[in-house]
């Protein structure tokens, strides 16, 4: 299934090709592949080089560890995400280690970091669905997230399956076409809602 | 200058090259150029498609525009940023469109799409520095942002300059090599802090 973005201006490949599915394909991911994809979270942009991100991660070939990341999820997504060969949860650390003072950018850079794993996936024909319907306090105590550090989202990474299989619902979220507000919605200059001369035609 | 990553694992040559420099060459980014890099954050993933992202935009080429924008970032940033070509503030929607609720992942899905915008600035050849150090009440106040929106990040666009030009403090940190921690210090299986079975060697 291809659902190549219909791009107004022309963009890299990789960002067009990326798109999140509920279908997940049982075929493992390697371990090498997956260290890549976090390696790449590794070497995201973050403010003053706190690199915030942390994940909790398991495999579906450790049953009871996958068990446990996929119950720290809101239901809806238990029932799709299950299916993934990995799932993550990610976790921020709120205040700087140098000073102990809050880091405003924390959840900001965990975004980056997902998205700089979320590019490596797609380089490697992996796919990567992220979700914020996740229960933190579930995830703090079943895994004892100290203060100070707080789950954020959830990350189910894998191989494309088969949407055809899927609940309707989700079927039918997989086989819709992407959409996107068009640039001058968003892109503005001199005053707020004013498109801006670099995306007037 | 190459600054590119020294990984542990391989990753994409273009999450390897980025890095956010202070020293930017006075040359214009093209306006093709500029639209290509809103139009990848443009697709970038959010929580229920909301696209919580906004630019507020100005280049060199508009100079009361521009110093507009600037002045809405703390002064250690604009001691440098002023020389970049184009500068950007990230402004999010905090709440749902169709629904008025909070947006719990409006500040992190601005992440991913300011990782988008980088990875095609990087695939053109394009340097972005990405800032939490903005004055958001100075931003509202001088683009009449509306409530339920926030000024999140100030971004730098262009070229790459001279490091060497620049004042010490700011020249010894583009020339820094730059680092991470290791994935076992924040990819964790099974409890907090345990590395995961996928990053043990």
């Amino acid at each position: 299934m291809d659902k190549t973005a219909s791009t107004d201006h022309p963009i890299h490949e990789l960002l067009a090709q990326r798109w999140s599915p509920c279908a997940f394909d049982s075929r493992p991911v390697s371990r090498e592949d997956l260290r890549c994809l976090f390696e790449a979270a590794r070497w995201a942009a973050s403010s003053y080089n706190e690199q915030p991100w942390h994940y909790i991660v398991a495999t579906r070939e450790e049953p009871a560890e996958f068990a446990r990341v996929l119950s720290c999820l809101v239901e809806p997504n238990q029932e799709w995400a299950g299916t993934a060969p990995m799932l993550a949860l990610g976790v921020a650390s709120l205040n700087f280690k140098r000073n102990g003072k809050p880091n405003k950018a924390a959840v900001h850079d965990m975004g980056l970091a997902a998205a700089s794993l979320t590019f490596e996936a797609t380089a490697r024909g992996i796919m990567v669905h992220q979700m914020i319907g996740i229960v933190p306090d579930k995830a703090r105590e079943r895994y004892a997230i100290p203060a100070g550090f707080e789950a954020i989202t959830g990350i189910a990474i894998g191989y494309l399956g088969n949407s055809n299989q899927l609940p309707a619902h989700l079927r039918d979220r997989d086989l819709a076409a992407r959409t996107r507000r068009p640039l001058r919605e968003f892109v503005f200059g001199g005053t707020w809602g004013n498109p801006a001369p670099v995306v007037q035609s």
